[in-house]
Order: structure tokens, then sequence, then C-alpha cells
């Protein structure tokens, strides 16, 4: 396993899905205050059902560019389509590859050519019934398209139990770093599915050795469009930024 | 559940991938002279590694165009990406969305209008750890946008059991005329994973009440370009094929 | 894979648990004038839950074989306890050892101990999540214990789908024809978890080539004291067995 | 969730199996001077196949409990027959049930009966399809016979990915915090499979809240006459108890 020491941990908080300029900020500010550096937020949403919320669109993009540029901070969101690449390009620091869409090998050739010659960064989530080597195989669509920027994120696989949404397969962390050079983040708001789970999932992933950690913050997690559950309020984000500083310290690792 | 009694069972029938027109048109000949009226052949073929066989693309396309039309045989192949639609829209009889792509929603809504349009039909494959709620959800993607001949396809799901590719989900054929009026296909090749166990696949899902049946079948399968353990030769397949019908009439039903 | 034609299908059933003498009498008489010979009843049950009914125990047992004997049928019970073996070994003609038992290995080394001695059968279900190659594996404690009637029992795996109690793995029938010698039966009201799902499972276990069918039937289903949903009524079952008869016979076997 | 704050993390320590007085012994030291309190020992195996070995049995509980006197440490064994209760529950602290017998009821009423009356402690794992509520259903067949000091054990459960031994699901340990008084104890060895993934995963299971841990050590693991790929040398656990060490007094916790 490579030597992890010194190496920062990136914490990638923010919304399911932006909602509004408003809601954006007060996840912004918290990220800020917090000393973070990084901003997710939904924009054109996969939903199971064609009848649910889907995101802003064009306009999410928008706001999430110009949030992240006021405070600061790099920004991320889910590319579903090919015909979407070339504007999420230009508009976030990050392309992100959804679960569902991994195995999409037309959108992973897209999104490598595309940030081949942008330089952009790309995080590939697990599909939830991907094997390891199905998803480092998935990876490769990338990186053989010249995409330099790649991270994997474990996100949760399917399994039998139904207390969590997904089980969170915490051995991939280490089995990642075994195999392959990419990072791994974690992504524990969707294995949770509720949001008091999330703080013992995300320590869990730092003690494991993650590169990065993706969790769901909202300023009004009740009456959020998507995901309400599993999404920390600013106070609860805040809350377990510090207690993840603490434990990173301990491991000879920071936040960032 | 529908009375399925006289419903004709549809044997869809192919070889993997399309490799060249000689090999496709010793399928098609038996496929014919079985009595039966379907052709599949993969043309854009998603692969798990990027290194692996990919597909004759638009050269397989018109290859399983052709000799359709030369048998006098309907085609049906499969559909990866949105730029792709509308010439196989033009070119098939039924374009198959992959478990690969079953929630690639985006190519969903574009098959949805495409076929509206055309009237062409469409298979949708169920995703490997798609519950069967899922499954149907999405092809609402489908049903929404206009296309009025969607088939569902259950092909095997993702299990802990590894005697098998994939486990044979063979409950999803009544489940589905439960809770739905689209019809159900099942793939017996894919989950068999081996062709020695396609024959009991092939009858139980008869056996189940399924509407259509999708086997693999090349004239040599030991060369195939891809998947080449499970695919049935051509005298296999031709007497499954007598085997089926005799367990069909039985049931009140016969193959086309 | 062995020869099957002109093997009769042996029609286990019976009610989850034997409750009176009563009911277990109205399901025997329907059993027989069914032409059939096997007669299955809980006795001593397992429950997830120590608070739900746990079988009538010695009291189930007496009722079993005396409605057996008066019947002319032969019976089977499950056996949880090794305390309990030697008097289930004399009271009915086969022993099953249950999926939750099924690496229970101490049962079984005295289950097969005491079958080799009496010549009793074994039915031995498969645990939901037992691969076929530790199933067959545990099937050897029986062997090599002596015991020479031995057949085993798909019973359903647990996966994530919810729609079913458990997934039918079909395909097991199929893999342990080829891998073992020994017979392998079905029990298809675990795994469909509700009534109306039996037929379609029932029919394609038979066209898979099973030796064996596990029922659940009980006069009065709403009313039964375990596992009512998945049990048939009297006059289903008869008009189960009369279509699986006519499938049976395509196949060129019959029922017993 | 229960405060967790200043609430020890037992280490639970020691062979997959009791192979002679030297080896136990020499295991017994490392932990002793790792300042830690408890061994472990399978004696009596229950194996898949039953040509592996099966354990020393008799002598090997024998070596177990003197060594445990020896070295001031507390002893833990697997029972997998009600006929051995009486002896082991003379013989060791804690009694374990293997996740093959979880829902081998008969046995855990033995074993509840048996520490009801002796005070002892019971280590009840997960079975490795056993959802989260069956596990919790389980354990009151314990606890409803009396016995009061049961400690629940995640141990991995099934899934399709074959990259590890079983899936650690990291949360069952705030879940179980969630719905039961019960402390929750997590075997790293098993889910591993590797001995390489051995530390994260403990230093995961540290952070998620765990109270216990059991972590398989072995003087010379390649040598081992069961699970050796999964076991640490001496050296290797020393130095992950230094570690861990670390990790929990960042958390405010300390080791036993």
């Amino acid at each position: 396993m490579a030597e992890q020491t010194q190496r920062p941990i990136t914490i990638i908080a923010g919304p399911c899905a932006v909602e509004s300029e408003e809601q954006l900020s007060s996840v912004a500010e918290t990220i800020r205050e917090a000393g973070l550096s990084w901003l997710r937020g939904g924009t054109f949403k996969p939903r199971t059902s064609p009848y649910s919320f889907q995101g802003l669109g064009d306009e999410g993009l928008s706001i999430l560019s110009a949030i992240g540029k006021r405070f600061g901070l790099s920004t991320i969101t889910e590319v579903v389509d090919v015909a979407h690449v070339e504007m999420i390009d230009k508009s976030v620091d990050c392309l992100q590859i959804g679960m569902r869409n991994m195995a999409n090998y037309e959108l992973l050739k897209a999104v490598g050519n595309a940030t081949a010659k942008s330089g952009k960064h790309v995080l590939l989530k697990r599909g939830m019934a991907a094997t390891i080597s199905e998803w480092l195989a998935a990876s490769e669509y990338l990186t053989t398209a010249g995409s330099t920027h790649v991270m994997l994120c474990e996100r949760g696989i399917r399994t039998f139990e139904t207390a969590t949404r997904f089980t969170l397969d915490i051995a991939a962390v280490p089995i990642v770093h075994k195999l392959s050079i990419l990072p791994v983040c974690v992504d524990v708001s969707h294995p949770a599915g509720q949001s008091d789970l999330v703080p013992a999932l995300a320590k869990a992933a730092v003690a494991a050795g993650c590169d990065a950690l993706m969790i769901e913050v909202h300023p009004d997690p009740p009456h959020a469009l998507s995901d309400g559950p599993q999404q920390l309020t600013l106070s609860q984000f805040s809350q377990l930024v510090d207690e993840l500083r603490t434990l990173a310290a301990a491991l000879g690792r920071e936040l960032r």
C-alpha cells in the first residue's frame, strides 16, 4: 500500500441538488468557514422515476459556477449526457460520473477526451453492483482517453441488507490503494441513507485511509428536493469536520 | 395475471456480436429453417475492458440490416450512445437497451423519442442490480416519451453465486405480468454463461410464462469474438427449438 | 447431465406447520386424491423470533406419523436438534435439514449416522447464502456418515430483490445434475413468499428438470399459524397438480 | 446513539485454531505484552468440507484454558454442539456462537440457559446473510433464556464482491448502537481474508465506534492449519495495536 501519511484528505461537501443561489451560498459559506475547498451540487439529476425532480439543469450549473467563484471553492457536478460534457467541463473543476453511468462507456470516453484537453478532474463513482475489478477497468476508459486526474469514489454497493440504503464497502479503500495508483474518495451519505449514520461512516473512511470524503449537507434537509433524510444540517456538518480533523491529525493527516 | 394462453412466444436468436456476413447468414438461415422470425446481433458492444473487441459498429449494422432483409427476419441490436439512436432506429426493427444502460436515462429518453415517431420496438434489459420496481420505473422513461412497443428483458441479476455468470431471476416473469402490461422476454444465455445450462433455463422461462426468449447462437462458438462459452452451435439451437416447441404446445402456446 | 426421461417427479406437499389432526388430514386427503405420495409438515419450527409459534413439537410429530399411515403417504419433517434425531428418524420417512442448519455440521453428522442405520431419506435444503459448492460439500457430511438416500433442495437464495421472499436459483437444478449424482428438489413456496407466484415457479422447476417439488398447502391459509401468504388452498393445489401433470407428460415424465 | 466516550475497546486476539501449547503460549505472551486481556482460539472448528482440519477438540480446550490461566487472560472459543455447552461453559470466559450457527436456535437456547447460570459471556456472530434485524432477533434467544453478557459480532456479509472474503458491513456498528443496548464487536480478519487488509479494517472499526475488535494472530501464518492468509504475525499484531492505541486515544478511548 502506498505511503499515505501527510497526504491531505479532501472534503467534498454540498447539497444533493443545487436548488437556489441562496441555498448554495449558505452551504458554501459553511464550507469556507470550515477551512475546506470543494463544493458539490447536483444540476442534472438522474432519478429512478421520471416523475421525480430532475435538477435545475443549465441554471443550476450557472449557480454552482458562480457560487464557487464567489467563495473561492473548487466545484464538482455530475454529468449524465455526452451532449453536456463540453458545457460542464467549462463550468466546473471536476466532472462526476455517477454510479448509474459507471458502465456507460460512451460517456466515459467523452469525459476522458474532454478532460484530456482541459486538464479538469474526474470522479468516477463505483456502480452499485460493480466489482472493484470492473470499476478499475471502467477507469481505463478515462485514462486511455488521456484524462490525468481521475479519482475513484466508493459509494456503497447493493446487498440484501435494508437497514442502510447501500452497504458501504469500506475495504474498497485499501484494495484500491493496493491495485491502483488512483486516489479513492468515499461518499458516506448515499450508503448511510440517513444522516445520523454519516459521522460513523465518515470516521471509518478516514481511518481506513481514504484520499477524499464526499458528504451531503443542506441548510434545511427536511425541505430538500431530493435525498433529504441523508443530508447533514450546516451545524452537524461543522461539528463533524471538527471531529474528523482531530481524527485525521492522530493519523498524521490533515483536511483540506 | 393476464391470460397468456394462445399468446405466441417470440424467439430472438443470433450471435453475441455480428462478426461477418458469412457468420450472420449461416445463423439467419438456421433461424428461418426453424420457422422463427427474429435475428439479434451486437454491433456496438459495451465491454468491461476498453481493450476487448468493441463490435464492428456501422459495418456490423449494415450486415445485420442486409441479412435481416435477405432472410425475411426482423432484427434487433443494442444501442449504447444517444448519437447512434437515429441511425440504429432506421436500420433495425427493435432497439435494445442493455443492462449497463438501464439507468442511463438520457439514452432512454432519446430512444423513447425516436421510437415514438418510428413505431419501432424497444427491448429494455434489467440492470444487473436493479430491483423489478426500478426496472419498471426505467421503462416509464420510454413510455412517457411515447414509445408504444416496449418489452422488458430479464437477463439475470448479480448475486454471490459464481457457478453461473448471473442468477436468472425466474420469478421476474410472473411478477412483471402481475405489475405491468408490458411483455417480458428472458435472455437465457447471459445468466447461464455456459451453453450446457441454456436448455434448462430456456425451458424454465417458457414454463414460467415468458412472452419471448433471447438465445445466443453462433456457427463456431469456440472462435467467437465475444462470449463464446455461452453460445449454442447451430445444431444445438435447432434441437432446443424442437424441444421448446413441444413444451410450448403442452402449455397451449406456439413459437414464432 | 444424467438422463432424466422417465424419472418420476416426486411432489412433496403439506402445510408449513402441523397445526391439528383435522388440518393435516384434510391436506392428506387432497394429496391422496391427486394420486401423490408424500406429506410434509413442520413440527419443530425454527423461527426468526423467539416470540413466534414454534410448532407443536412431539404432538405434531405424532399427528404427522399417524396421518401418514392412515392415508398411506410417506412423511417428512424438519429436524433442528441433535437430541431429536432418533425420535424423528423413527417417526417419519425423510428427515429434513432446513436452510438455517445447512452448515450445522454436528446436526448433519447426527442425521447422517442415524439414517445410515435406518435407511431413511434425508432432504438437505440449501442455505440462503450458500454457494452450490458449499451446499454439495455440506451433503458430504451426510454421505460420509453413511446416509444413502440424500436429496438436495433448492429453496431460494438471499439477494437484493424484495419483490419475492427469496430469489429462486433455477439454474441450481441443471448445475447439481452436472456436478453431483444426488437428486434435486425445488421448494417453490419459500422463494415465492406469496401463493400467486407458486404455479409459475413450480412449472419452471419441472421444466428445468427437477427430481422433486416441495409445495406448501393449507386448508385455510389466512388462518395458518406460520407462512400463511405463501400456502396454496386445497383447490389451488389440486388445479396446479393437474397442470403440472400435463407439463410433465410433455417432457416424458410423470408425477408421483 | 449511546455515549461511547471513555468506554474501553476490548481487543480479542489469537489464532484461528488452537494447534499446540507452544503455538498458543507465544500468542498469549504477545497479547499480555501488548497490555491486552483476551485470548481467542478455535477448538471445535466448523469447516465447509468434512475433509478439512476440524480442530483439536477437548485437547484444544484444555490448552486454551491452561494458557489463559498461565498468562492471566480471559478466554473465548466457539461452541458448535449442544452437547459441548456445559464443558465449554466451564472451561472459558466467553462462548462464541459462530456465523454458521446464528440461526441454530437450539444451540442458542442451550447457551442462553448455561450462561444464565454461570454468568459467562456470549459472543453472537452475525450470519453471513442475516439482516441486522434477524441478528438482533437471534440475540433474543439468548437474552430471553437469561444470558446477561451478550455481545454481538459483525464479521462481514456475503455479497457479489470477491476481492475480499466477505464484505465488512461497517455501518452495522452505529446501527446496532441505535437499535440495541448490546455492545458490538467487529471481527476484521474474516472479512479481510488476507492479512494486509486487516489494519485498515481494524482502524475503520475503531473509528466507527465498536466496543471490541477480534483479530486473528498466529506465530507462523504460512503454516497455520486453517485460515493462514488472514492471520497477522506476532510483530504485525504488536505494531497494529500500537497504531490502534493512538487512534483510540484521539477518540477519547483506550484499549484493554
